[in-house]
């Protein structure tokens, strides 16, 4: 096979095989296929789109080019949650806490903030002495011990995607349903989940800002995770305004955790508990998205949540997190 | 300026400024944008094309690269011809002469094989002894001396083009008319012209299959020339059968020395007396392209037009060069 002769099939609208799409993404990472053919590739392909089974193989290949991590010795169905990205999106720190405290353990390997948006590990940096470059051992072990575990993205896990994302990321080549959805999925897939709950953002200030395209993605994700014999349930839902008051990394913990004390800020809360649902229903701990929203209200005002955060915050090498709260108070910032 | 984000302008559509299309070509040749942004830049221009205007900036950025030969102290009207590319198109070989020794000055700087078509240059090089790759101030020298000369592109010709084409190659970006006209353009219009016949090929065995493919590109190259100040006339010529009988580098260089002996071989001499008409004309010794082609007749017929070849293949290196009709004649291949 000539790399050439695939970027110019593609480019002519041609539907790859599973072979060549793992000889130009394999030849890749291991350098026999150099930047400018993946780059012209990428942009074949964002042109010329992938139909669901070139898709699925893309997925498949960037997965299988790093470790799968095999969480079968922690007890559960284990459930994590996407989203593509927003402002003021700190769900994460919040929904996390609630589910694992609803007894289904949550691994979770976040990202960083990308254009406009922010991301869940630098919010979660902003936390003094906070580690998100756990290793994949230390990873399985702090789930394992307290049900939950939030980190960056390793060099084990889809080093391919690693390595294609910072080469879209320079050559206007993001913006491809195609291309994202392997991206997203190869990663979610190597964490070791049972299930997932997908968080597909549409608006203004999303990166798919149309229905329809938040609507697409919202499928191949939910296919691609189905194919692969994951339980998934997809949210569409809206990024026309900042999701709560607060947008900056170290604002964001403080409003994630008054939240988790309780607070009601209610379109943030609103879409936490509707995600919290889902995810505790996948996790076998609900019968009903219902029933699990109820339970996370449960966790929350009972003091669990918050109290499985500070645990993860301390777990993780946060300081002075026992005090977090008066801290906060002490600073006026609340 | 962000490199990628003129990738994205192009990607999206939009028409690109001289002072963007300026930096990002200069920027590649400088090293200051890599590889793998100018092949995803080119995938993007494949997909959106550029319009007259880009094209002609293009062009003109990837001209001023390099050094533009002055030859304003050769006497006369220089004219040269460029070829799309063909099977069995031998006709520089044949035409050159032919224009040369009608008084018109020919500065020819030809490429390689291409593709499934062949090049000048390769088969120049199958005489023994033939160089093709002579300096700017060689060149300069043979066409003064003897009104022709035939080389190969030169590190100081156009180098963005040399750069920007080898990319090309291996990104399955070559079939762009846009890139193949600056491509051509900033060559041709490097070399120390004032005129120039146009042969773009359609059918089969040609780039440009389709015709109205092949009208574009003959009516893009017009008028980039036009618009630097040279005069152009464009043919639009068959390409669905070899043209002449011989296939292959020194086949072809015999049978370009059999039809300046005078052998009819219809279809290619048709075609070399029509663009030599063309040439002779420009180059202001004939006033009408019948004209042209009753000239190029006579110079044939009295053998003026095969001692000018042998002149160059002197001129440039070839050996035994007198005894060349007669070695041929010995090696039985006539």
């Amino acid at each position: 096979m000539l790399p050439a002769e695939i970027i110019r099939k593609k480019r002519d609208g041609g539907k790859l095989t599973k072979d060549e799409i793992s000889f130009f993404v394999n030849g890749y990472i291991k350098g026999t296929i150099p930047d400018y053919q993946m780059s012209a590739f990428l942009m074949a392909v964002y042109f010329q789109g992938m139909d669901f089974e070139e898709t699925t193989y893309l997925t498949e290949v960037m997965l299988h080019s790093g470790e799968i991590v095999d969480l079968s010795d922690v007890p559960g169905v284990k459930v994590d949650k996407h989203s593509t990205g927003g402002v003021g999106d700190k769900i994460s720190l919040i929904l996390a806490p609630i589910v694992a405290s609803a007894g289904v353990p949550v691994p979770m390997i976040s990202g960083r903030g990308l254009g406009h948006t922010g991301g869940t590990l630098d919010k979660l940096e902003s936390i003094p002495g906070f580690k998100t470059n756990l290793s994949i051992i230390e990873y399985k072990k702090v789930i394992s011990e307290i049900g939950l575990v939030m980190i960056g993205q390793t060099q084990e896990i889809a080093p391919a995607d690693k390595k294609i994302y910072a080469l879209r990321d320079v050559t206007a080549t993001v913006e491809s349903i195609p291309l994202i959805s392997a991206s997203i999925m190869s990663k979610k897939l190597a964490e070791g989940i049972d299930a997932l709950v997908l968080d597909v953002k549409t608006g203004n200030g999303a990166f798919m800002r149309e229905y329809d395209k938040a609507l697409n993605l919202a499928q191949t994700l939910f296919a691609i995770g189905k194919n692969f014999g994951k339980k998934v349930i997809a949210f569409i839902t809206d990024m026309n305004q900042p999701l709560g008051y607060a947008v900056g990394n170290w604002l964001e913990v403080v409003e994630s955790v008054q939240c988790l004390r309780g607070f009601e800020v209610p379109d943030l809360m609103e879409l936490t508990y509707t995600l919290a649902g889902a995810m505790i229903m996948l996790g076998e701990k609900a019968m009903s998205i219902e029933d699990g929203i109820k339970i996370a209200k449960k966790v929350v005002h009972s003091g669990e949540a918050y109290e499985k955060f500070l645990q993860l915050v301390e777990r993780q090498g946060g300081e002075h997190m026992r005090n977090f709260y008066n801290l906060l108070k002490d600073r006026a910032v609340m």
